[in-house]
């Protein structure tokens, strides 16, 4: 493909996509393929002489869009988002463009700055306290996802905290014969709430895991008290705790873990370090309503979410930021003799490559830089604000429909979770708030909650997996302390009012099915 | 952004990105900005209103391209190239616009199952045996990094060690302590000559690690002797040796440890995981004169390389492929309620999330797909051999100059590695070989040998030193068991003979400055 055929290649493929998202809305989201689809479809060995892109084209239409789940369809209501912008797009254009593996800045240099100046401009953005900023002890990295900046600061931990007890033993086998035992002793910890990325996180260190319980009388949030009981509780066991992960808008609620309270408890634990998880909620801490949940933050050691989920930058983007860097670079700085050079043996750049596990990295931060700029901080807030917004009015629909739903979790960062409730016993009316439910708020007997909790679970199940099944709007679902909910998230990119209601209908059509079906 | 405007902003890039390919050559491959030249030029905060794409497209030449190191150059001969196509970035804006966190089968079916049929293509296509293969019990997955890759792979064998030693222990705190000690007693392996990778990965996965000696008179390839000498020395220590990094292509040198050798030696040691980087050489292996290196790869575990570097699929693409994929699953599997699904549950489906450490995956396989198309078999070989010849050239060159250079490894996989000869002693004659040189072929003494070696590793250091220094070529150097050398790699998808021309006659004019000023 020479230079003329790319130009004209591309600039049909950026009419295509622009197709695409003009008219997204009208396609079902989830697709309708099944298992093993794709194979069939295509030769089972590449092909030995090289083909036309207008064949190769016109396979996105025949073998690819079939199977694709609409994630930039406004009737994507699952999980979190994962927003796109346009100006995302061009920055990775030009990100392909400028194709390095930039694990040093000689590499490229405006890979690094750009990423140093950049993420300097989130934390201001996101009020984070400046102990983050790149200019003092600290720093943003772009990494890929949360997954990947839970491991790497829960690995810095553990190293970090081998260093400090041992740090008066020589180097030397005993000394290795050390941190061995006492890497067996360390144990990390995170809210039974916090996403499934820290157990993952302590599974590849190696290092034991606990729960914190969060109950639902707590919001499903972590107290410093609840933080503290784990703590003693480890320690009593001789074991040695290491690590957390507090939680800034949980995967199943958006529940907030008491940031203060645990600010206060950290000063008591120097050697525990302090990640805070805010992968989706973090980017509504550009509005400044939400920014009272920053000050605590200084007392933390790291700190992380992803613009890839909702502030527009395409994915993947994981903002890591982190107090001391000096606690990355211990753990991950190798330099051998085939990445030395006069810049960084100077000092006075940065190597983002001894922050982070992988060596190349990819230019993120220009897609990011063009999404600041072009929608302004102003934009990015009234882009979030009308999400929060429209998180309320769902909310506020589910609630006239008490005979059908109940709230679980209020609108919460643009997140409703709910149940439906069960069919009344037979003589019940159907229409009617179910009886079952009024005597479980008077007297009800605990053979009986636990009942009507499985009931309420199976009912939800059921409704929740006809909506999905139907393909049309794709939501998701969890259990939080025993409670199947529904998850309506209201943050992708397209979202409107009016998706809104159709969804809430849908609920409303399956939920009374489910009462006249079941009982 | 609206799509309009997107359409007339993507379709200006485009016509910048074909200028800036179509101009690359002429470029100063190197920037001249000093460390922290991007800072000043950008506003220290995000604006609070959007601007214009015309403003922000108008600072890609104001602020980044000064800071560039244009890797696509055909100047470019550092490190191993990091290739591009323009099919690959055709793939890359598909899949920006398809945007999904797809860590599951559901989350978008086409994104997992072309990934799956793709990486059987190239597993056919460069010869690796069926073992790798998804249609029996292994596979290939996109990874972002040989080094993700290396510790993927280090971490799932530390965990499948212990489960085979302790799969008689009930589940309980005691297996989890009995899981600790032993742990604390594993020994990761690698060749002094592997990338810094291994070593890293064993840090994260909190193991031990132990190179096994690879000299200059095996060719710095690590033999069966060798390494049978590494794992016996470290079990006489009672620690445990559960991994090793075979090298297809080190970084240095390009050298291939024996691997019919280690594949025989691999059957007394079954515990111990093999995994053969072949991050950089990997892609020659699409040439049938390269795969007699492929056969022993069946006794081994896992295997990757980088399409990023030499096969033209844009950063980052590593393909990394499992013998056994339950032994990454029984390492990464987590499935917490939120991400349950009956797809996932039907046994039906891969998700890929439970082979590696993130959880949300790109669209990688598109761009993949696009460029064994757009090139066909034949086409990626002729690409490949055209490199190697190209190298087989520049050593021709090299060694046509006795009296200035000295090659250490004759080209391989399109790289040559040599030193500068130092400066005649004073009286001899600068256009002679170096008289010392002579001494040192027949009865040099060792401290006579020693100061040779040193004023070698000097000459060609500063040799190095300059050529980077004026820009306009960008090469690499290394140091093998104390030597140092100068790297050059004909590899580049831009790479031509006149640039090869051009080199040669720099570094000639360098080491004759080098003679004259030096002694």
């Amino acid at each position: 493909m020479d230079s003329q055929q790319f130009r004209d290649a591309a600039k049909g493929a950026i009419d295509e996509i622009v197709t695409y998202y003009d008219n997204i809305a009208d396609e079902s989201v989830l697709p309708s393929v099944k298992p093993g689809y794709l194979r069939p479809l295509i030769p089972d060995s590449a092909p030995e002489e090289g083909e036309s892109w207008e064949i190769i084209q016109s396979d996105i239409d025949r073998v690819i869009k079939p199977g694709l789940t609409h994630w930039q369809s406004p009737k994507f209501m699952a999980f979190f988002p994962c927003n796109s912008s346009f100006p995302a797009m061009l920055g990775d254009m030009y990100s392909g463009a400028f194709n390095a593996a930039a694990f040093n800045w000689i590499c490229s240099p405006a890979i690094t700055e750009l990423e140093t100046v950049v993420m300097d401009w989130v934390a201001k953005l996101i009020g984070l306290p400046e102990v983050f900023l790149s200019q003092g002890e600290g720093g943003g990295i772009i990494q890929g996802t949360a997954s990947e900046v839970v491991v790497t600061a829960l690995v810095a931990a553990r190293e970090r905290v081998i260093r400090r007890k041992l740090k008066a033993m020589p180097e030397g086998e005993e000394k290795l014969d050390a941190a061995a035992d006492l890497r067996g002793k360390l144990v990390a910890m995170g809210s039974e709430h916090a996403h499934s990325s820290t157990q993952k996180a302590a599974i590849i260190a190696g290092t034991r895991f606990r729960t914190v319980s969060a109950p639902a009388e707590n919001n499903y949030s972590v107290t410093a008290a609840s933080l503290r009981k784990t703590i003693e509780e480890t320690k009593a066991k001789g074991l040695i705790p290491f690590y957390f992960t507090a939680t800034l808008g949980s995967t199943a609620t958006c529940a907030v873990d008491d940031l203060a309270g645990i600010a206060e408890l950290a000063r008591e634990y120097p050697d525990i370090w302090i990640h805070v998880d805010a992968a989706y909620a973090g980017s509504a801490l550009v509005c400044p309503e939400y920014q009272h949940l920053c000050p605590p933050l200084a007392a933390f050691d790291s700190f992380n979410f992803n613009l890839h989920k909702w502030l527009l930058v395409n994915f993947d983007c994981s903002a890591f930021f982190i107090k001391r860097r000096r606690d990355l670079i211990d753990t991950y700085s190798i330099t051998p003799s085939y990445l030395r050079n006069e810049f960084t043996e100077s000092g006075l750049v940065t190597d983002y490559r001894d922050w982070q596990i992988p060596l190349g990295r990819r230019f993120r931060s220009l897609k990011v830089w063009f999404v600041l700029r072009s929608y302004g901080a102003q934009g990015l807030r009234a882009f979030i604000r009308n999400h929060i917004q429209l998180g309320e009015f769902f909310a506020a629909r589910i609630k006239t429909r008490p005979d059908l739903f109940r709230i679980t979790t209020d609108a919460s960062f643009a997140l409703v979770t709910f149940q439906v409730t069960p069919a009344p016993p037979r003589g019940g009316k159907a229409d009617q708030p179910d009886p079952r439910h009024e005597a479980y708020t008077s007297d009800f007997t605990p053979s009986g909650e636990a009942q009507y909790t499985e009931d309420c679970n199976q009912a939800t199940k059921r409704v929740y997996e006809k909506i999905n099944s139907r393909g049309q709007f794709y939501i998701s679902s969890s259990v939080v302390c025993g409670t199947y909910i529904i998850r309506i998230v209201s943050a992708n990119t397209a979202a409107e009012q009016q998706y809104l209601e159709m969804v809430f209908d849908q609920l409303v059509e399956a939920a009374e099915e489910e009462r006249r079906g079941g009982g």
